[in-house]
């Protein structure tokens, strides 16, 4: 499948109101249990695409676009979430991910992009030259990750009450050295 | 985690809604998309869910519950849904889903199970013996399976797309065999 800008934002539109669905009341077992220590719970995955928005895609996008002399995206913390969420409710940060990511997808269908935009190079701290199509490519899927993430951390606080399941039920074993 | 009822349901009475905010309307392309030859797409997942409604989760339980002199399960047919659905669209399939399983989950509330019924003891065809516990510990961790599935699916549409991204978006090379 090549890179579509309409059916991109399909997706990141949908994100907030699937992580509101899942995760909604459903109880603080499930929405804070993780994979190990130095692994995100579902409430981190949430602050953490809650940076995303505030500190990442968006950001880099526009330092793609001004085209300046050096368009080399600041380093990302996958961790800013932590203490700055130490207090707030699943439900605060589920209604600020939702504002955020509206109001960033606004932005993005106001300007309009067409291949050549999309074409624009920045640079990556670490991955070197992207363009612009990359980055918002990466930005769907960084979505669709945290996703299935949220859904195995979930199935893995049940890794212990399946009894003999457990080979029928893959996900349970997806990632035994985990990864936040 | 140990299993208890009123959590299991929490997350299964969430799937049918979850599913709908991920998919509906976000375009065929992500729907039918697949990890390659005899994978599900996320429209073939919907239709395994509606098939584990019909033939699996429910008619075990009752089977156990029953405790007649065979509490064997009749073996489940992973395909059914396959030439069952070849003509519907993802909208009816999102529908039937939603009603199958919440009149599921009136059922198992009516029961009103409690310890000494959850430890009844039931017969895979495959996995031998198991609890009523057990099959409905494995049946949220099924959902959240096909959750997971579903988004990572979607993820691989976008294999090509993202560049030099790959090594930071590992829901891409999940599965490099996939598995339905």
């Amino acid at each position: 499948m090549k890179f579509d800008l309409d059916l991109s934002i399909a997706v990141l539109q949908r994100s907030p109101a699937t992580l509101r669905a899942f995760l909604e009341g459903v109880g603080a077992a499930w929405v804070r249990g993780t994979e190990g220590p130095d692994t995100f719970s579902p409430f981190d995955v949430v602050g953490h695409l809650i940076d995303g928005e505030e500190t990442d895609w968006i950001p880099r996008a526009r330092i793609i676009l001004a085209q300046g002399p050096d368009p080399r995206f600041e380093p990302y913390d996958r961790f800013r979430h932590r203490t700055r969420n130490a207090g707030a409710s699943l439900e605060s940060l589920l209604t600020d991910f939702a504002r955020l990511r509206a109001a960033n997808l606004e932005l993005l269908r106001s300007w309009k992009l067409g291949a050549r935009e999309l074409d624009l190079p920045g640079r990556h701290p670490r991955l070197g030259p992207v363009t612009l199509r990359q980055l918002l490519a990466a930005w769907v899927v960084h979505d669709l990750g945290h996703v299935a993430q949220v859904a195995r951390v979930m199935a893995k606080q049940y890794r212990d009450e399946v009894g003999p399941w457990v080979p029928f039920l893959p996900v349970l074993t997806d990632h035994l050295s985990p990864r936040s």
